[in-house]
């Protein structure tokens, strides 16, 4: 069954807001076999929305309209689907009576323009919003003879995931075919993409019922095997398979079989070793230090570290002897080795790592030009020392570098 | 004039990947006075992309096409848009040469299905791609009726943004009527959203000549004003105005009068004061230096400091005392002051931020919830903590927390 998504919201006709869940739909009706072809924004006019609800209605099974159901003069979804749909809206007395509960329960007096939201679709099912005060509307009809199955939704995030999963995903489910999906994620670091492209598109283009989507960034390619069947061990049984191609293929660019982050597997490598890690960033201004501390439970391997952004620090905390920079650089092979070992020492980590380098846009020079980076890690056996030059704005030549720094350490546990 | 933004590829209706382009895009015809009236998100597939094209041509003046304009045989917009509109496509035969010639600067043969990339819609101006081998394609035509103008555009952003700017801004502006365009950013730090609503809806909505519009994300309120008039003086009087006034009813929540980001403002404030900055981060784990080094030059007035993620290295790098850890724990009130004034005085920063909090989504406990984080902030007069209970996922309580810890600053700075 084909599927559109409508996000209502001038705000997201703006160079400044995305519509976001309908990533978080997409996913959801992926698994259900449901594929979505069309995705319409637009804004809270009811000329426009009537437009946008027809049209889907006229090319997708399944629609999911996304805002638009709140209090003010703005929020016209409700009367744009009556509209479009040639239905009545009926105020509905329980919801009246859960608006005034819900006001109380807030100790407010109910704004008048509050009875908006209990405006119900001739024919809809009220779906329940525990989250917010506009309920979400189930309607399954006909438009031009075909059946439609329509879910007025409300638009904000932590409103729209939840309503969608609980009362959303048991009803399409009861319409939907069964079909059982099986799915895995590989991660692989710091391959270029049209490498992996090479090895990998000769190997995936066999598999025609798995649908493989590749998706890179800054030095991290993410492949993703969805496979849909009347059997799930059979859908399994072949996602495995291509995966484990791919795997080979892969080599040790692999990091993750099942879609973990670089930062969890290396977390997880010091763990498994019972080792510790220290950093002293320099470039990478933090960005190493702020992947790890994202995945919880960090604290158990990674120490933390210094941000050694001026030079005077990377003495102070990683015990660089300021001849060493003042004869070789901040930037510098050398630097980079002092402060990896001087970390690991000042910190007593088993692990030191230290990042040097020009994030640009100023600061580069002929010999050391903007994008050079050079990362070492330091362990009691041996000091590594890399030298890369990465290309981009500065955002970039530092997400590169914390991918990089972050895939040493990877290598250097297994 | 109204216009609909297209992307075409199908990697846009997985959950993975979003459009970007339309964003910039959308800046660009705004700056113009055009408004964006819908956004459509279609696959690969030549019927939906026909579909499309003809919805789009029935509601809007201006219709821009983003990608499928590729040599693969998924690269479908040349031939869906000739459908919609009932033109025929012809290979160009300049255009082939400028393929072949292209082909020979990289010392490759050109394979022969980039030939694709020759055809051009009948009527149409080629605009040039510097930046890949598919020109873009200019169309000024009528459908039932109405003059319309479709541009097709390369999908790639490094593609899209300089081809759009070069060829079909200047076309865009011949036809489109001259208005001039005021525009001004203001922005605020840690004003609840329903607070700053309150507060500015009742002065912006007076001003029906600008349209004004409220970002909100972690803490950051920002807000764009934008004015179109015949007279550019005027425009930007009325804009000046309302900022005025805005500014005035923000108070000290506002930081920037002209689009600065919170870590830029605090930099400024820094070299203005001569000052320096030295932080020690506990649960933001890094995200406070991470900000800061992303500005350009912030070496100037940031010099580093620690990510004291554990309590051992709290001591080493801040000199917290150990029993101090025992007596209050990590998380509390005096850990927080002792990491500002000991990163401080390591350092030799004028000024030392210290942060210590659960990030969640273990870690909490009845007297030490999730989303409870310490600020603290130390210069040579005082030392301020600052205690918060955030909401939200650990990314969601870590991010409020660099706001709050920078906004902090700023206030100590002003």
């Amino acid at each position: 069954m084909k599927s559109e998504i409508i996000a209502v919201g001038s705000e997201m006709l703006t160079p400044y807001r995305q519509d976001t869940n309908s990533l978080y739909l997409t996913e959801k009706f992926n698994e259900l076999g449901v594929t979505v072809r069309f995705k319409t924004i637009v804004g809270d006019r009811r000329g426009d929305l009537v437009s946008a609800v027809r049209t889907a209605l006229g090319r997708a099974d399944i629609v999911a309209i996304m805002g638009g159901l709140g209090p003010t003069e703005d929020d016209l979804t409700r009367e744009a689907v009556a509209e479009a749909l040639s239905l009545t809206l009926r105020r509905d007395a329980a919801q009246v009576a859960a608006l005034h509960a819900r006001a109380a329960a807030w100790r407010i007096t109910m704004p008048s323009n509050n009875l908006k939201q209990a405006e119900v679709l001739e024919g809809a099912t009220i779906l329940t919003n525990p989250n917010g005060s506009a309920p979400g509307q189930w309607i399954d009809t006909t438009f031009s003879g075909y059946r439609k199955l329509l879910m007025l939704i409300p638009g904000p995030p932590n409103e729209c995931c939840p309503l969608f999963d609980a009362e959303c995903l048991p009803r399409l489910r009861a319409v939907v075919p069964a079909r059982s999906i099986a799915k895995r994620t590989l991660r692989a670091a710091m391959i270029p993409e049209s490498q992996a492209d090479k090895l990998l598109a000769p190997i995936y283009t066999e598999y025609k019922d798995i649908e493989t989507t590749i998706l890179a960034h800054a030095g991290d390619i993410q492949l993703t095997l969805l496979c849909a069947k009347a059997n799930f061990d059979a859908a399994q049984q072949r996602v495995d398979e291509l995966a484990e191609r791919m795997e080979e293929a892969l080599d040790d660019w692999l990091y993750s079989s099942d879609g973990e982050t670089l930062e969890q597997i290396v977390l997880y490598y010091l763990g498994l070793r019972q080792a510790t890690l220290a950093v002293a960033e320099s470039c990478t201004g933090g960005m190493i230090a702020q992947r790890l501390t994202s995945v919880s439970g960090s604290s158990r391997s990674f120490l933390g570290g210094a941000v050694v952004y001026s030079n005077g620090l990377k003495s102070i905390f990683a015990g660089v002897p300021p001849e060493l920079i003042d004869q070789k650089g901040a930037v510098s092979s050398e630097v980079a080795e002092a402060l990896a070992k001087g970390i690991r020492q000042t910190t007593g980590a088993t692990i030191g790592l230290g990042v040097t380098g020009v994030a640009g846009p100023n600061g580069g020079s002929e010999s050391k030009p903007v994008g050079l980076v050079y990362i070492a890690v330091s362990d009691a056996q041996k000091t590594e020392v890399l030298e890369r030059n990465f290309r981009g704005d500065r955002d970039r030549v530092r997400q590169w570098a914390t991918q990089q720094a972050l895939d040493l350490i990877r290598k250097r546990l297994m």
